[in-house]
């Protein structure tokens, strides 16, 4: 099976690298056991092969399209979503009061992956659905959590996250979205809404009975006008069918489909201009207080910028693996010096191919590592004993959402670049899986913040706020695990990058200098994420001496090839921002 | 005009840069002033707007697609390459002698490239059509020249190249095609041809009367056995139809299109599986002397890959400049500082984009510049006044080639990646052009030798036959051009890369360091290919101070972007080689 994650590479992140077992032993989880999560993992691999890769390219041929202001898309897909949910995985990060298994974040995420690699299109409706209700159970009230998110977490219904608008993308404190305020029932404040929503993943589809759109939008004040920036935004629950009296899907709601976006990839999810109010206003309730949506929306922002990068990572995988396997059997050349007689070797015993392998393996096994071990600081932010600990995982899940982003898009991407290399002529067309795979990849640097936005987080909001605070401990757990690390040429190029970075990041001291570091805020994320990389595969390649010979030998001369070809690249990017260089500040659009 | 290469742009590259009006001086390219040149420079930009880009998208949507046995193309590719031919754009290269214009490479090069930006689908099969003429008149008698190589010249037929087989790709001396002699006749020596093409761009089509197959094939022994290895080839012309007693089309060949494949871009130039010989032989005569195929299809294939990098830099560009404008018009959020009230402001004024547009002008102008020197290097090899200059020509025009057909690849692309980025979500969808250009340019790196074969050729073929003597008169030369440089740390900073470059190809003085440097030779070949474009960069940007100031200024903030920016990428890629790591030959198939 090419279209899922390597079984014994999963268990070795979990219940080894990551010690999954421990994290069972909390009361938290208590109620899960390693041959029980082993089950699911199995049951997963095996729904994606069979639901999920099933109809992958199906939906990148066959689009969903818009008839009658309804989105229609496969059959196929309503039956995979189906079969997902039977089988408890719409429920499994839910709370048991909520009708959920309780499964810590890390299996969950897992358990994701799986359907990722096989088909992020289809995977991506149950994974905003998930983050739909569990913003609901978190934020809702009762009567909202009942009515709207235990209907997603039974896998009957889907949801949708409504942010962006045509002019206002990464700028949300530009929406001008209007809700106005029409009473109070039992579900809530209730408002109509009004306005042109763009960009909404699964906004419709004939998949589910119903649709749960989370909106942000503005209240007017009592002059009519909406305040300015982000401060005015407020969030919203939107169901496309309104609950009856039972809290079955009723009368529809004032939303239309105004048209669908015609992707290069990723096209099996519908991807929808919604226009709400078109005749009087949508009806919705809000959730949590007056302006606080942004608040509201980005406490689930971050899992899905994490959920982006795991869907990256996976996509790449898939594409590593193809590769892999087209390398160990297609044949052509010979190797160096044996002559033109004899049959042709297969392409992996080209030293150019086992580099461009071992280039995909370091960035798509340590990207699904990097979001594993996201989700394992998930975890240890619930359950973990003291408040100390709890607050240090907060602190670095912060500063790793960025690069948590970012570092599976861009690198994932590229190990789908280089599968294709490998493939030749033959990877650039349709009968292969690994173009596909490139197209759908290509979404994810863009969508959730683009990477130059999660720069400016990374720089902005995390290492300039707290001057580094956070990344001095974070560095400092990083030099403690390296210490005697047995490939200590290796460890030693990961410290003096850290070094290296710490200088770029000084120069913030002066207002000049923090222009010059705000104006090259990508490229220091890009050297801080591959010290985060370094270091995870370093750590990976120390916890695998203990398997078995082959696995062990492959992680360890992945870490080898990331230290010797990969670190390096940290010099050159932080060398203009160590040097000073302030020309994306100064450049003028004429000069172009 | 989006679609096409700015002309002030072109002017300057032409005129100022490569002092093409000293070229037009010389009594090989007597015939041509610059005002006529201009005309046709002018005339180049219209058709390739009006005429070309036209069907560009069109073309993607509407594949070509296989009726009967005979390919389908939209009929405004026949319109279009008849228009090109009509303003004798399919003659330009070619000497009067055979009815052309007797241009030189740099101006048909400039041309090129217009029709190559607005269409690359449609130009590859002029182009194609172009390179098939230049072996025929180079190596074809004079029967086969006026039988096959006019009507190309005229632009009623096209032509293609033969070449790969479904099982030797890469791997030329492996073809199986047999040519079995059948006497001969007044075009030459006379063979039937049977085995199975792949990959033929233009293979078939209904956009012209006949099309001239190129093709590689093995004539058997005594005891029909093929000679093994590439010495066994020869090149024969095999046509579609075969030319009557009046040389017009006549009897169908024996060639049958066996499939198409489907692409994920570059769809418009139809792509086949071509099988010869299905019923008895397909008619071919031999061109030049048994064996002798490779050489002849080389002499060819070095103007072929650097035509590649042409169009992988002009797809880049058009992309480049696609971006350029949407970051003037498209407002989203504030400049630093400024709050939330007012208005937002054009995308343009964000750093980060700023550092974008600079990158992918480093990599789309600087990718044409380098194709615009290497056909100048052409006309210096054939009208050069010395022999010495004619013999540095040809040596600095190998050193260049597999620069000019990888690094326009990879950064043509790379700029595509950033114009998709700049365009946010609206880049990823198909009502914009960037992700055309983007599907569009993924195959640059993997047609004509992927750029792991490129790098092959420039260490084994280039670097170390010679040991380094053509390289260091090359470095000697930019060493020469950057002293006095008003950028002088920047030019300090190539100065540095050169000598790392030097110490790096050093360690090939011992057979395990050989080993070690041909087993790294693609990292080589991107640290070769960046000191080409550093030496270029700062070449414009000291040619530029005569320029209109803001011209002059883009091109000085370019030099310094890609002196800051990316020369110290050098080191990076370096460091393993100097380093000595030779985990790409040590690496197992069975640890991955």
């Amino acid at each position: 099976m090419t279209g899922v994650i390597d079984r014994a590479l999963l268990d070795f992140w979990l219940w080894d690298w990551l010690d999954a077992g421990a994290l069972l032993t909390r009361a938290q989880y208590g109620g899960h056991d390693r041959g029980g999560v082993n089950a699911m993992l199995d049951t997963a691999a095996r729904l994606a092969d069979s639901h999920f890769l099933d109809h992958w390219k199906t939906s990148d041929r066959e689009e969903p399209r818009l008839e009658n202001g309804q989105v229609r898309v496969l059959p196929a897909v309503k039956r995979a979503l189906a079969t997902y949910a039977e089988a408890g995985f719409a429920a499994a990060s839910f709370a048991p009061a909520h009708g959920g298994l309780g499964l810590p974040s890390l299996i969950c995420t897992a358990i994701t992956s799986q359907f990722m690699a096989a088909n992020i299109a289809t995977a991506s409706y149950a994974m905003l659905t998930a983050g739909n209700a569990a913003l609901l159970t978190h934020f809702g009230n009762e009567a909202q959590v009942n009515c709207f998110a235990l209907p997603q977490i039974e896998g009957r219904w889907t949801g949708t996250m409504c942010l962006s608008e045509p002019q206002a993308g990464s700028s949300l404190g530009d929406i001008t979205t209007r809700a106005v305020p029409d009473g109070e029932d039992h579900l809530g404040p209730r408002y109509r809404l009004t306005g042109n929503k763009m960009w909404i993943s699964g906004g419709d589809h004939d998949a589910a009975e119903n649709i749960v759109h989370l909106v942000l939008a503005k209240i007017p004040g009592v002059d009519e006008k909406l305040i300015a920036g982000p401060k005015g935004i407020s969030i919203f629950i939107v169901p496309k069918y309104r609950p009856d009296a039972g809290g079955n899907p009723g009368a529809r709601n004032d939303i239309a489909v105004a048209g669908l976006n015609h992707k290069m990839g990723f096209r099996g999810t519908s991807n929808c201009l919604l226009n709400f109010g078109e005749t009087g206003g949508a009806l919705g309730w809000r959730v949590g207080d007056e302006g606080q949506g942004l608040a509201v929306m980005f406490h689930m922002m971050n899992g899905a910028r994490i959920g982006v990068g795991l869907g990256a990572g996976a996509l790449g995988y898939r594409g590593y693996r193809l590769a892999l396997d087209y390398a160990r059997t297609r044949t052509q050349g010979r190797a160096p010096g044996a002559g033109t007689n004899g049959g042709q070797v297969p392409i992996i015993e080209h030293a150019d191919i086992r580099r461009m392998l071992l280039a995909a393996k370091s960035y798509t096994e340590g990207a699904l590592a990097l979001s594993l071990w996201c989700a394992r600081l998930e975890d240890e932010e619930r359950s973990a004993e003291t408040a100390a600990a709890r607050a240090q995982a907060t602190a670095w899940l912060g500063l790793l959402t960025p690069v948590a982003k970012t570092w599976p898009s861009e690198y994932g991407l590229a190990a789908n670049d280089i599968a294709i290399q490998i493939h030749g002529g033959y990877g650039y067309t349709r009968d292969f899986d690994v173009e596909q795979l490139y197209r759908d990849n290509r979404l994810n640097p863009i969508h959730e913040g683009t990477t130059g936005i999660q720069a400016l987080d990374l720089l902005g909001r995390k290492l300039l706020r707290d001057e580094g605070a956070v990344m001095d401990q974070f560095f400092a757990h990083i030099t403690t695990r390296i210490t005697g690390h047995a490939l200590a040429p290796q460890a030693e190029t990961l410290r003096r990058a850290m070094a290296d970075f710490r200088t770029a990041l000084a120069g913030a001291d002066t207002p000049a200098g923090q222009a010059v570091i705000l104006g090259n805020a990508t490229p220091m994320l890009w050297a801080f994420g591959h010290i985060v990389m370094g270091f995870i595969w370093l750590d990976l390649a120390g916890a695998a001496r203990k398997q078995e010979k082959e696995f062990a030998q492959g992680q360890i001369a992945t870490a080898i090839y990331f230290c010797a070809y990969e670190i390096p690249k940290i010099s050159a990017w932080l060398s203009p921002v160590i040097a000073g260089v302030s020309l994306p500040v100064e450049m003028k659009s004429t000069w172009f």
